[in-house]
């Protein structure tokens, strides 16, 4: 069977958990808070950051070069979320997430 | 933060196992052996696999009971996609993988 | 290059339309509306219609028989979907996405 | 209901078209021509495209300012993918969706 670089194995473990977590946490805690949760550029990013991870495990998977394109926008996303997650409040699930995907695809990005 | 489930967790968790192993295998090992790894219904069924894995993981994380039909479509087709894999042999991880995650879903899909 | 049987092409058609309309009708005007249109069960049944046309669509590009299980699921959720977003109002160009997509999937199934 | 920009609409139905070629071509054409079809960095490209076009339309729809990213390298790789399918020869039909899909997508990244 083929080998995995690791360090690109925990990288696409970081995107899919944060994928996990982002959009089970809109789809839920968020849905059901309302108010400053599901305000459209909080949820937006929400949702953009749970697509853009999900696409950056699959160039990983795929294994094609342009992973790093991925990865870097997926690091950026991933920041600016953890950033606003802090700012609403109660959703460290989410910042931890966030801030350890946006690190790991930082350096696959490099 | 939102509770979930711990076997909807676990099931979720295998089903973005078998998305992974199967879309890599697919894409990597799959690719570069050729002959009976790219004939066209076995790579086709890797590539339903990952697909559905995919989506079954989306619909848990939705938290839509509509989980339940996809689950059981992801249990059927990892059943025949871990079957096709040992046919073709040296899928090893890929088999494992196929039948951890048909056995979640066939559970959550009760 | 390969034909396509143009039902199956209309129905891909139909699921990427569908796809598109519920899911950029869910995070603009039902984000921005609020009230009952961001009510978890509505909002969630929204993301699943759309994700489920998206896969179904993916599974009748990869050829694969199973499309047959996807586009029986879609028909179902995109049922339900009209009717929920005739219930909440304001939603025709949705409900039309969906009863279009519901037919044309309910054919591919058989 | 909500409005949309024409150009991105039209850059979304490109994405979408351009993912629904490239993808279909590849489980049934290149997956059966085999050869030069099937070489691992070709089918990785084709594999590639399908995704990022999907994920721009994906962005665009959920309506976040991070498409034009995504749009950016969406345009990148449908480049790419174009002039791979010319070398490989035909393709002619995925050649053109990839150029349509580059030059809209070009446009809503500037």
């Amino acid at each position: 069977m083929h080998e995995i670089n690791p360090a690109m194995q925990e990288c696409i473990d970081n995107c899919l958990r944060c994928y996990s977590v982002c959009l089970r946490t809109a789809m839920s805690h968020c849905l059901e808070a309302g108010g400053k949760h599901t305000e459209p550029a909080h949820f937006r990013l929400m949702m953009a950051c749970a697509e853009i991870c999900r696409t950056s495990a699959h160039f990983m998977l795929i294994g094609t070069d342009h992973h790093k394109h991925t990865c870097r926008e997926c690091a950026e996303i991933c920041t600016e979320c953890a950033a606003d997650c802090e700012r609403v409040g109660n959703m460290q699930e989410c910042v931890d997430a966030c801030r350890s995907c946006a690190e790991s695809c930082r350096e696959m990005a490099a």
